[in-house]
């Protein structure tokens, strides 16, 4: 059997640093616990218009569509911001989302315990939390048609359409009960059914799916204003959100405020199962490509290596050892190792991108 | 010159008991200000059905929109749960917003000093916070056509149209440029331009109206997500954020939530200026009618006094009796005084409703 392959898009900015360190642990995966991947290099965004004048070819596109996990850096930066809007970085990202069908993101709010004050919650209430949301990614009133703006007599009219199908919300649904399965089964679905038809719908599929499949699921429903609310008071009664593109855009940004590590949270976007069984799948941290501190060492990589380890656990079955690269990642928050973006007030000296990565891999070895 | 008029609907549950506390105020500014007020009691909600049959009846809708102000106390309650959508006490406040066209929806977030444990934000995040939500109230994809559940083929597809006209925006974007003359001259205006049209237009139209009639004011915009994060961050850097109707309901929720003291905030809902130049207006508490606690005595009755606070500044121009209601309300607690919903985990003995109001107005008495 040949290794499982991963496609590995750095991008920009500070992409290409701390996707060397995920390499590192790619490495040590396969020198120490037999599992080896076949690794391909490729380029996106603003790194593949300045090679062939398009943020992501044809030939990236085919080669993303047939690996079996995609993991992506960073794209963008200043130099490309006057580019014609089909070719900026992000098209890039966004063709491969498209293209791949990924219709499920998943946004983990974690807080680590060695972080916990940098979040402007309380200890308590932000301490350990562990939550997903799981936001659809592929449709809702980002995508809708019609759209645009037009004129009506003298005025100027801005439309958008909200629009779900039963299926496009029955595979989110899907999505999430899954997942809940494998953390601590509970689902809560969040949308605004007491004043949206779409809602109604949402909440009617999510339903359906739960009582003919996922039974033993706990599921339960909130409004998403009161999701809102419920996220900021006490962000630890839930296990996994499931909403729609837009909601799930503002609730799984606010989460991700609340755990105060921004920079330190990976996420999954997944689409349909492919002929071996494994979902189509793209890794990427949720930081941006950080341009003013790109190529000095200074970039925290641990967002990125978290998403690998995403993908150990959603793409590769692999959660016993994903486990154990999250817990490499806590040790070494726990021993104190900083890069800059994590000192707090009180100071202190920052470790390189790189020695963080090799500190990771020392506590990988520890764990054996 | 007559006295202003005001039109109580003190609605259900704990709405009567507060509202005899705000009539203690009222009567109050009358005596020793010489600000009287001709007041008008009537019903909406389960208390109107219960008389006349109808959550609102066209007379006391009349009546609304004749009044200078509208003060509502809440609505609802077990009773009228099984009732037909059309006659659910909720269809009486919708009602009122609709035919006024309160179209300018204003929420404080507010964090009072004495209170700010309350909070699930560390303290200095959050005491003293004193910012404005400005939701567009009356358009949006809560009432955007078409909209709906319909079949294409074998599937059920939901429907929603988000839409805004160019007058909606201005409108609500004006609303929001005078309350930061008031204030302190900043607004933030919340879309997600980068991925809908109609974000796109609010922008272009809050843009112009700034120009064109408020260059005096500070504009800033942000998209909604980032907005929500920002909000968690570091909520005082902003003053009035002005939205549209789906992100003000999520963006002032999760406000209020952050404050710690969602019982006590008020809400002030704004339409066009009327013949003598007051706008249509009507204030409640964000609050609910809490009928497991009605007719007790246990209530708090603050929301509703900072409400009718809101109408000495907004209907009335009297900001600075406003003003002197607001600090009376923080002396109060800052004695510590309590009603039972403001005991935090280390007890004490809660004050009644009736006491609470008693000890603003004396506080009120000591402000001359
Ligand atoms: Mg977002
Ligand atoms: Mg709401």
């Amino acid at each position: 059997m040949s290794n499982p392959s991963l496609l590995i898009l750095a991008g920009d900015g500070i992409g290409p640093e701390v996707m060397n360190e995920v390499k590192k642990i790619i490495g040590w995966y396969g020198d120490k616990r037999d599992l080896a991947f076949d690794v391909e290099d490729d380029l996106v965004g603003g790194a593949a218009f300045d090679a062939h004048g398009t943020p992501l070819t044809d030939a990236t596109m085919e080669k993303a569509q047939n690996a079996d996990a995609v993991l992506l850096g960073a794209v963008g930066g200043p130099k490309y911001d006057t580019l014609d809007f089909s070719q900026k970085p992000e098209r890039g990202l966004l063709r491969l989302r498209k293209e791949m069908d990924l219709f499920s993101n998943l946004r983990p709010a974690q807080c680590f315990d060695a972080l916990a004050d940098f979040s402007s919650l309380k200890r308590d209430v932000v301490a350990g939390l562990d939550i997903m949301i799981v936001r659809e990614l592929t449709s809702g009133v980002y995508f809708g048609e019609p759209r645009g703006i037009h004129k009506e007599g003298n005025e100027r009219v801005g439309v958008n359409t909200q629009r779900y199908t039963e299926s496009e919300i029955a595979r989110v649904a899907r999505s999430a009960f899954e997942l809940a399965r494998r953390r601590n089964n509970k689902v809560c679905s969040m949308e605004k059914a007491n004043v949206m038809e779409s809602g109604v719908l949402w909440r009617q599929v999510v339903t359906e799916i739960h009582e003919a499949e996922y039974a033993d699921v706990e599921l339960s429903h909130m409004y998403a204003d009161a999701g809102a609310m419920q996220l900021c008071r006490w962000p630890k009664q839930f296990d996994v959100i499931v909403t729609d593109n837009l909601f799930g855009d503002l609730l799984s940004d606010a989460a991700a405020m609340l755990t105060g590590s921004l920079g330190m949270l990976p996420s999954a976007s997944l689409g349909a199962p492919m002929a071996n069984g494994r979902p189509k799948a793209l890794y990427e941290p949720v930081h941006g490509s950080a341009p003013d501190i790109a190529g000095q060492g200074k970039a925290n990589p641990i967002a990125c290596i978290l998403s690998f380890a995403m993908a150990l656990r959603y793409s590769f079955d692999q959660a016993a050892e994903a486990e154990r690269l999250e817990k490499a990642v806590e040790k070494v928050l726990a021993d104190g190792k900083r890069t800059a973006d994590l000192l707090g007030p009180e100071g202190g000296t920052p470790i390189s991108t790189a020695e963080m990565g090799d500190a990771i891999v020392e506590a990988l070895d520890a764990s054996l």
